[in-house]
């Protein structure tokens, strides 16, 4: 057992992060009494994480194993059951997904310095930052498997950055706007909204898995974390996130989809869940509405940025970038 | 990707084997056409597991990971849900136990060749054939945490094995008995019934954990396998039946209670789930039953064995040794 250093768990506020605004510190005392309501073990080791901006996050080693303590710092108490106990049904289904650890009250959710908390199990992994053609297809698969799984969930929230909220957020960064950017947000939600596709498979989506949210080892997925964006919405919805992130032939400099990645993403996950045509029909619509949800949400943040958050964390061109490019192109899709 | 080979599941009985005697083959296309209804992805491999008297098991490993595959051939359809249930309960827990994996129609049982079947995950590690005393402690920690988890299991089930299958077996074996067997089974009998304790801590309980149940890997337990004997019993009988088998001086030659060990598991068990002093008291009690239920057992699977069953599978002397040293002996307890 490795000695535990004198304080581990008080630690300062996450100054190096560039997106963390709250912060709440537990002792290794207050970890200990909390623990003490789980069969984990003793503990071993907590530090803090540096991710994550709605949450507190620490690694958590206990004589059991390794987990992922979540102090939730801003999200609605009453969606947070949505989220936790999607993760649970996703790893009771083989999902490599954080698997939420219940209390010997048998709940999920435990108050830990007046938050709302839960322990999950930390996955094995790295994220990496440029998947090459064959991480694409272990991501469309797993994508496939996953929406699949998730079926038989049948709690419901509304993805909580869908069309509603892009009207919202589209009025509070109009202001900020300049009339290329204006005249690009204007049409491209008069476009979507000539362009919904209600008849589309929906169900639970992750909505947020970005490279960074999904860990590999040794070739294959082992880990998809980061659930607290997801919803019901259309399937194909998730799928033109990832292919938005996964895809780019170059993130920074030329933001056009690599032809190669994005047919293999698409073409394994179409072997596992096959597209309907009205999936195929609705593809570029989509894509461009996943560019438009993440070009508002940095618009907002840079913006609009919440009391004490730091402002400099994402570039909302780049998703500008993507979206004008989405609108100039047709997209590639399986054969 | 491993290559599969040929016909990897379809394979001949486990002949090597000393107790096995029913056995469902499955195909490599008949375990395809399984796993597609499940979110596990493609089979990589299926190997059968020479072990287990009640399933037939095999070993799959798929793009997701690795699992143990079990179909039930003699189980009441009724009790699986109680052990499966189980399972999944202690494992969202953070007990290192098997968790089902659900299938799309989010079920654990699914038929397979005309049987239950269910996949749980394989866990890492070894089951060592002498434990120590750091292991006794493991084993002691972990024992009291999975009686704190499985607390708020709400499933009952009789230990099938209990004081009423007991004097069943007993009926049935005593013809086969010498003078001394018999008056050792009918005086145990005699002081089980006149020493019961009905108001000892009970909930659900392995019972049967025994050396080759639990799985090591470095020094700590990756695993603890077999639920198919549990049931709802006293927690005390529990630790009753790991001592009778991880604390022997000797497995082979000296049955008596090695001091170390088996004050080490209390005192681990202890430390987690303080000992009532009724526990105290039921002890010596409990360590007898323990003795009994599997002398009961040894000597029905000996002399009265299935049919197919090939029966020398355990020695029944074995624990009527232990038997006879737990009558004679005052045990080790908890200073």
């Amino acid at each position: 057992m490795r000695s535990m250093p004198a304080s581990p768990c008080r630690c300062s506020p996450f100054s190096n992060s560039s997106d963390v605004s709250v912060y709440t510190p537990v002792s290794e005392a207050e970890l200990a009494e909390w623990l003490g309501h789980y069969s984990v073990g003793k503990v071993i080791s907590c530090e803090p994480i540096k991710a994550g901006i709605e949450n507190t996050n620490y690694f958590v080693t206990t004589a059991q194993g390794r987990y992922v303590l979540t102090l939730f710092e801003r999200l609605p108490a009453e969606e947070l059951p949505f989220y936790i106990n999607l993760m649970a049904h996703l790893a009771r289904h083989g999902i490599p997904c954080p698997a939420p650890i219940a209390d010997l009250s048998d709940q999920y959710l435990r108050a830990l310095n007046g938050k709302p908390a839960a322990l999950v199990t930390r996955l094995p992994g790295r994220s990496l930052e440029r998947p090459g053609v064959a991480e694409c297809a272990e991501l469309g698969a797993l994508l496939a498997r996953m929406h699949l799984a998730a079926r038989s969930y049948s709690a419901y929230l509304e993805n909580p950055r869908g069309a509603k909220w892009w009207r919202f957020a589209a009025r509070e960064v109009k202001p900020f706007l300049d009339r290329r950017q204006s005249r690009l947000l204007d049409e491209e939600l008069e476009y979507q909204a000539q362009n919904r596709f209600p008849d589309l498979p929906r169900g639970p989506v992750h909505a947020d898995l970005f490279r960074d949210n999904a860990l590999f080892e040794k070739g294959r997925i082992s880990g998809v974390v980061d659930f607290y964006f997801a919803g019901i919405d259309c399937l194909l919805y998730d799928v033109a996130v990832c292919v938005n992130d996964w895809c780019l032939v170059d993130p920074q400099a030329d933001r056009q989809l690599d032809e190669a990645r994005t047919r293999t993403l698409l073409d394994a996950c179409h072997a596992v869940r096959p597209f309907s045509p009205l999936e195929s029909e609705a593809w570029g619509a989509m894509l461009r509405a996943a560019a438009l949800r993440f070009w508002l949400s940095r618009l907002y943040d840079f913006h609009l940025p919440r009391p004490g958050m730091l402002v400099h964390a994402h570039d909302p061109e780049h998703f500008r970038d993507i979206l004008e490019l989405r609108v100039a192109q047709p997209p590639f899709w399986i054969d």
